[in-house]
């Protein structure tokens, strides 16, 4: 059988990565080699830069390429609402919506124990301390709305009730935009569960 | 707004590769991140190798970490029949039948006039050349069936009359495996046009 050792070993890199199927790999590998190969080494080097800049953020678990993330950083925003979440990819959808102007913690993870994930695992002891360093008056849990987050959110919310803290989950309901009839019926329950006044 | 610069190169770099869009560029980009250093510099160092490993086969256009191609060096292929084809990966393509016996000879393109692409963006001197040299009794044309491939075809055809080869074109018709309600039109027409006893 035909092949080119390089190129199957690149191929067998891209594959690796998520969403990129075995045809997909050999497209982006043939791809990487007609290109100009001074553009292919700037690639390499900015990956590999990238990788040692970027870290998590000692005070809120966010990535950064800094001491600390550039929100933690900022005193713009209310340093006394902390928004937690499960990975760093929620800080940047809920960013997207320039509304929320406190801070956050990124638990790098959520409850799982099938997969041996306990609360160890999780990024919380930071979030215990920095409650007990002071200044913080509200906790907002924004883990996802399965059962893994919901697990997550009822288990730090337990283990902050010792704390003189306002602990919040967001809300759940029908999305904005959405059509009532397309929206899930657990969705539907805890949509009229939780109603409000108008 | 929110964002980290090295993050943002990285991003950039992923969606300029085919196939990736914006999302899917982001997502790579958080893969890298959290992926082992040592296995960045891994994947950046064999991204660059292959990349200078990797040149087109002085004897064949097709791609290759060698001097010259492993077709191109395998003496129990049949070197007096070649393939003429787009790109190297209608090489692999071929290959994968395990059938074929021929060499190859890889254009690297085709005809494309509104493109700037003529006969001399082509990888055709040195097909000619190869033919002058001797040796060579057939030239089969397997470019695409395409408007652009046809072209290149009926070019390559006419080129080729001055010479002591036999030229012939791959046959076109109803895909194997395929109904016959679903092959377009074209084909269709093309497949009882060049009926043969049976």
């Amino acid at each position: 059988m035909y092949s080119i050792e390089s190129m199957n070993i690149l191929q067998e890199w891209f594959s690796k990565l998520p969403g990129i199927g075995p045809k997909s790999a050999r497209n982006l590998a043939y791809h990487l080699i007609e290109m100009d190969p001074e553009e292919v080494k700037q690639f390499a080097q900015d990956m590999y830069t990238a990788r040692l800049a970027v870290r998590h953020c000692p005070v809120c678990g966010n990535l950064t390429d800094r001491e600390i993330c550039s929100i933690c950083d900022d005193d713009r925003r209310d340093h006394s609402t902390v928004c937690v979440v499960r990975d760093v990819k929620d800080v940047m959808a809920i960013e997207r919506g320039h509304e929320y102007r406190g801070v956050y913690h990124v638990l790098q993870g959520e409850l799982s124990p099938f997969e041996g994930i306990g609360p160890d695992e999780l990024n919380l002891a930071s979030l215990y301390k920095r409650i007990e360093d002071g200044g913080i008056k509200e906790v907002i849990l924004a883990t996802n709305a399965d059962v893994k987050g919901e697990s997550t959110a009822i288990y730090i919310a337990k283990q902050l009730e010792k704390y003189e803290v306002t602990v919040t989950r967001i809300a759940h309901g029908v999305p904005i935009g959405g059509e009532l009839q397309n929206a899930g019926d657990e969705t539907l329950i805890r949509s009229i569960e939780a109603r409000r006044p108008y």
